[in-house]
């Protein structure tokens, strides 16, 4: 008696033979929690998860999907902002985590290098690299559950940006599976090596559009021996960024955080913070979040340093008011003020949330031109604009009038809002994603506001490396013009 | 009456129109400095040096020559090491130099920003940030002649790699006219956007096969206040590696420089130049260069802090005897003999030479390994690695026997130990160009020893962006298996 398994069935047979029980799993219960992002803004239907174990099993598992035609879903920590990592509705797609690739090949203190799966966690590099007096020196607010890969695949921000630069400045090699199931093997590190175009880069920020990346060799550095945190008060947005400038100069490499809050923003978050209290004795109009760190002194004379250069400051009138943190404890909590921004807005009603750059320089006059005209367009709207002044990003978040019904609201007035704010981002020449990426989320307007001559190059490298379209589709490539 | 004009007549009619007199020639004269790379081992044929004054006409110049299928060798300053800029033999080309589009559109001191036109000449580039207190961090031989647009085509390195990296590093945007005429703007620098691929990494070092860059935003650092350089006398390659780490370990950012030299090129320098003194009184088998700069204290602090580590660094046995330069004069001095380690070996003979790195920690081994294997391999030779041993990256020579027939000896034994030498590195892990590029030099060597999945990426991303294969044709991708 024989059977016929449809091309689906088939490809279910067989990759289950080469992933065995642990790697793949069409159990309803196991998929639920992996198809919708971690927000719940974004679910979808797939064919089952794989968890590969190892870089093999992950090629040979695309060149079964390229056989069958079965499209293929990247997933790391699932901690994404864009839904790149979610399926889409059709259930065609396998997703495909990495999680089970979570082993820390190798690290080394004296080359400053580490080699990892694609798998690691971001907390547990932290934790490894500190247990040999290295810091890996990007870190965002998930941790605990993002991977390598996905931040590989997203080139993931956060706020050391400003010293250290973003993923793609901490990526030395890349090893990551092809449209084809063949391995791009770039994970030896060589300081200099002009043999032709540099792959690796192709990977960075792709999201897992253009290959699967499975390790990648990172860039280390010394440990962090001392940390200053200063909270400022400032009259202006304007007044934030001369102080950047001066506070760059002054510190020099030690400045690694310069996250500006406005009033506003710093009044919700107390109203919803029971414990929490403002650092100023005054309100001001804008306030500024100044961290330096260094890897070879001591705490103490960092602070003396920090002090000296904001005295110097408020003596140049670029300040009004300021205080350091005297211990870690109050370092934390000018943190806390600053990371519950968004929760004690939640609180207030609903809220189109913008993740937007322009040049550095131009952000104040961006900020100052665009929320009058946004407040006047629509009206009983609140604008805030608070985060990375450092890196030229801020969250750009546009509040709903009183009253304003959740859910609704975002659908109706909301999407018009998001437009606009894209629009007047395009005209000053910035960015509709500075660090969250695209995904699913932004898709259409890149192919609304993009630039057509990038949308052109970006549509050939993805036809030229991944000519059948298996490798997340639907994200990130506006694919039709 | 009727003339019939040939397909290349109708072209060049064309672009004499488009280009004037000044931006286009036929003249064998006007041609014959440019189709001869500048060390006089490549020669070509040209149709026609184009030299168009804009982007703009660069564009309409691209279109032409698509519509009558003319291939485009782009070139800059003609001082290349890899024959990348020479047209081949076959006179179907146009040779499009960038060298009249040589204007620095802005400068600014407080975002350390410079927009240049592909044409503007290094050396031009390091005065006008001078001027304004500020440094373009990357220099080499060639600075007199070296264009931008040469510099990122190439990926240039030079000395200062060690600190600030090569060309990739100093690049933050791109304009680039692409292979139909488009221009591809990215101009705009963002210090974060997610909007997808990187495009402007696959212009820097492709050699003008997938753009011609006609412009770049470039990063500029504060002008140098402080320079502290020594001579160092070691008795091992491994002990230079040691000594390496530990100057990189005590003397931070400051460390610019870390070249070494065997006693016996040394010992050829001083032999070739006769007011050239040897920097310490013993002799050492090996010698470093180690150079350190400031931006933020004065020459006496700097040097006092280099003598103390070096003191140190004596203290733990890691090098023999060490001397500071005691004047700029002194610091010239020392680098005159480390620049002259070619120039000295000329008048010894044939040599061939090898422009290559391994990983940093790797390279003792490397060189202790592969010389005496050559020298063993090939009777009568003799090994020499100089360079930049901090970036991994040596310059590997070999010279010939002695009484090897100049330009006989090249073409047989010499060919055969290039091939050696080569397959000696790729076993290492290493490249068989670190820093020159690829051109049309070492083509066929790339497609031998790439990895066979690399060159596919690479002949697939040359496909999609340059199908005809208009752009600078034979140069960097191996398009045969």
């Amino acid at each position: 008696m024989t059977t016929t398994l449809s091309r689906t069935e088939t490809f279910l047979d067989l990759a289950g033979k080469l992933l065995g029980p642990k790697g793949l799993t069409t159990e309803a219960d196991a998929l639920a929690q992996w198809v919708t992002d971690w927000r719940g803004r974004y679910t979808g239907r797939a064919l089952a998860l794989a968890s590969p174990a190892s870089t093999v099993e992950v090629a040979a598992l695309v060149k079964l999907c390229v056989e069958h035609g079965i499209p293929i879903v990247p997933q790391g920590g699932n901690s994404g902002m864009a839904g790149g990592a979610t399926p889409d509705d059709s259930g065609t797609a396998i997703l495909l985590s990495l999680r089970r690739m979570n082993a820390i090949r190798s690290m080394d203190a004296s080359s400053g290098q580490c080699v990892c799966d694609a798998g690691v966690i971001l907390q547990i590099l932290h934790e490894e690299a500190d247990s040999m007096a290295l810091r890996f020196p990007l870190t965002l607010g998930g941790k605990g559950s993002a991977t390598v890969g996905g931040l590989i695949s997203t080139n993931a921000g956060g706020t050391q940006v400003l010293r250290h630069g973003t993923m793609r400045a901490q990526v030395l090699g890349i090893e990551a599976v092809l449209a084809d199931g063949s391995v791009f093997d770039g994970l030896t590190v060589l300081k200099k090596d002009n043999r032709g175009f540099d792959l690796k880069q192709l990977f960075i920020g792709s999201e897992g559009t253009l290959g699967i990346v499975t390790a990648a060799t990172l860039r280390l550095v010394p440990a962090a021996s001392a940390r200053s945190t200063a909270w400022v008060g400032l009259p202006t947005i304007t007044a934030a960024r001369n102080l950047l400038r001066f506070v760059d100069k002054a510190m020099g490499d030690a400045l690694e955080g310069f996250e500006v809050v406005p009033d506003h923003c710093l009044d919700s978050v107390l109203k919803h913070l029971p414990d929490a209290r403002a650092p100023l004795s005054d309100r001001h109009a804008w306030n500024a979040l100044v961290e330096c760190i260094s890897s070879d002194g001591d705490s103490a004379a960092l602070r003396d340093e920090l002090e000296s250069a904001l005295g110097a400051a408020m003596e140049e009138g670029l300040l009004e008011d300021a205080v350091l943190a005297s211990s870690e404890s109050q370092s934390e909590h000018f943190w806390l003020l600053r990371d519950s921004i968004s929760a004690a807005e939640r609180a207030l009603g609903p809220a189109m949330q913008h993740d937007i750059s322009v040049p550095v320089d131009a952000m104040p006059e961006f900020i100052l031109a665009a929320i009058p005209e946004i407040e006047r367009r629509f009206p009983g709207t609140t604008g805030a604009a608070f985060g990375h002044l450092g890196d030229g990003n801020v969250h750009f978040h546009i509040l709903a009038p009183p009253g304003a019904k959740p859910g609704e609201w975002e659908e109706s007035e909301g999407k018009q809002i998001s437009a606009h704010v894209y629009d007047l981002v395009t005209d000053w020449g910035g960015s509709i994603s500075a660090e969250h990426g695209i995904g699913q989320m932004k898709v259409a307007e890149l192919g609304r506001l993009g630039d057509p001559v990038a949308l052109d190059i970006m549509r050939r490298v993805k036809q030229a490396l991944d000519p059948n379209g298996l490798l997340n589709p639907g994200k990130l490539v506006p694919l039709t013009e």
